[in-house]
């Protein structure tokens, strides 16, 4: 398989150079760190929003940098976690005297990475909360239950209410909202492939699909009989509503994981909606297009989000971050 | 190749009602017909833009329909044009009076066929200009140049001049500015499937490109050994500026064919970017994302703007279009 690139070891690097190029008047890079934050960082009396994680999920992190969103990302080499000294670099870039928030994924990677980043930055007299996002349903054990798309809405509420000028704690209050209130699932068509070995992350026959996957490569909870738009739509969303606690008001987001055209999450989109509204749940918003990504992986995801009035004003509130499309 | 899809004859009305499912405060369906319009269609005493073509180009055209930018968009089967009687669905529904522009991509289909639509709706008595896109400078012949992501420039552009206000000449004139002034050249690294048959638009082996594409799964100009990162933006950006005129100031929009990885775009913007500052020239603005897509095509095209005051004004003006990532 094929990629646009240069030398596969400079690939992080330069893919943040490319990134802060297109947004120079909105974002910058750390100088010799894998961190980009906002161009106004840091904020006077702001709570920072910290998030990240390995490379490969484009449009994440960088992308939810903004007013209102992220005031950082930190980017680690491809589905690796990044190290505690480059968190460290990106909280302390952040710090405005409010404290800083961390949203992590849970990978243990992160989860321990960022940690170690927490207490260095608390040593030095900065204020840290951490949230982990585990909306992903593929997975029983609530546990082992890895971060995926549903971190978007985390950092949008999250950096909703920071902006609002809310205190570390309430900010914190707001992300454990969502993640409690947020589940997830996708499926692959098709393999990702690193860049640095060219090879594809597992094999799937022209009929198949992977039901229940990550958003590094790894192959689902199970595989099937590729099924069609509707099938994936109703295998998705009702494994979410078994999981997810009632509620009258939802948004939705349909997540492309990489090479899925748009034309296919409508689809997809259309199934979930019907679905939803057979339930008599209502939809508030919806997100269609790719928002966290699993490389070139060919596929989607579905994430609900229950809401309630608070968090409708925070995902309603504005944000110039250039990857919430809504 | 996998696609997730129900019936491939179903899928341009399925994807329609989802597109629209996703945005119902925002855009509606023109029952029994593929035209979608803004929900506050037809706004009195404004210029109308309508725009449209073959579908397995999203986001385009739907995602470009919002305030300041398209008030309809009409979609043909997969790359195929729209029927003229669609194409005068959509000015019907937008016409407030004021005229309607419709902004065409030079392929003999959709030329003939909302030329046609155009004649149909001034016998209606509604003012119609249209603009002709043709910003692909793969082909040496300027008269056969095809329109491509620089599409989306004279939407935006156009947009803005009608919300504010101006009159169908002057709308007009605007887009022909953005025409004279925007150039495109894309590659690609894999064909496309159509979803009816199957089958991938041409055969590419594993260290091949295509360089010279369009966007409907046609093979390049030229076909070449896979270029770095680097080597593909050189190529790209050193062809459109021998054709561009110069200037001082550009817009940038490195544009993902369907199945590109963010991550990879960024690096070709990264050297794009690096090659306009050697020239001296002055980036304004740059858009990196998926714009104008053949369906799951892998690549990316590069779009030159040359920007002057009232076109950077143009540009700065706000949209609520869902697939403007600025």
């Amino acid at each position: 398989m094929k990629k646009i690139m240069n030398e596969p070891n400079q690939i992080v690097t330069e893919m943040l150079d490319g990134f802060v190029a297109a947004k120079p008047g909105k974002v910058k890079r750390i100088p010799d760190t894998t961190v980009v934050t906002r161009k106004d960082s840091p904020i006077q009396n702001k709570v920072g929003i910290v998030s990240g994680g390995g490379s490969g999920h484009e449009p994440a992190h960088a992308g939810y940098i903004g007013k209102g969103m992220l005031d950082a990302a930190v980017a680690g080499e491809v589905f690796t976690s990044p190290t505690p000294d480059q968190v460290l670099e990106a909280i302390k870039a952040v710090d405005g005297g409010a404290g800083v928030l961390l949203v992590i994924k849970n990978y243990t990677g992160d989860v321990m990475n960022f940690d170690m980043a927490a207490e260095l930055a608390e040593a030095e007299g900065i204020d840290v909360a951490q949230v982990v996002v585990n909306d992903d349903v593929a997975i029983d054990d609530v546990d082992g239950r890895r971060g995926v798309a549903g971190t978007v809405f985390v950092h949008k509420i999250a950096g909703a209410k920071a902006e609002a000028g809310a205190s570390l704690e309430e900010v914190k209050n707001a992300a454990e909202k969502v993640i409690a209130n947020v589940r997830s699932m996708g499926v692959a068509l098709s393999p990702c492939v690193m860049p640095a070995s060219g090879k594809p992350s597992f094999e799937l026959g022209d009929d198949e699909m992977e039901v229940g996957i990550g958003i590094h490569g790894e192959p689902g909870t199970e595989r099937k009989t590729l099924g069609t738009a509707d099938e994936i739509a109703v295998e998705l969303t009702n494994h979410i509503l078994e999981d997810l606690p009632e509620a009258e008001e939802i948004a939705v987001m349909v997540n492309g994981m990489g090479a899925t055209p748009e034309m296919e999450l409508n689809l997809v989109n259309r199934k979930v909606q019907e679905i939803l509204q057979e339930k008599g749940v209502k939809t508030y918003k919806t997100f269609v297009g790719e928002y966290m990504t699993s490389l070139e992986m060919a596929g989607c995801s579905v994430t609900l989000l229950n809401l309630d009035d608070e968090l409708k004003e925070l995902l309603d509130s504005p944000s110039d971050a250039p990857a919430l499309r809504v």
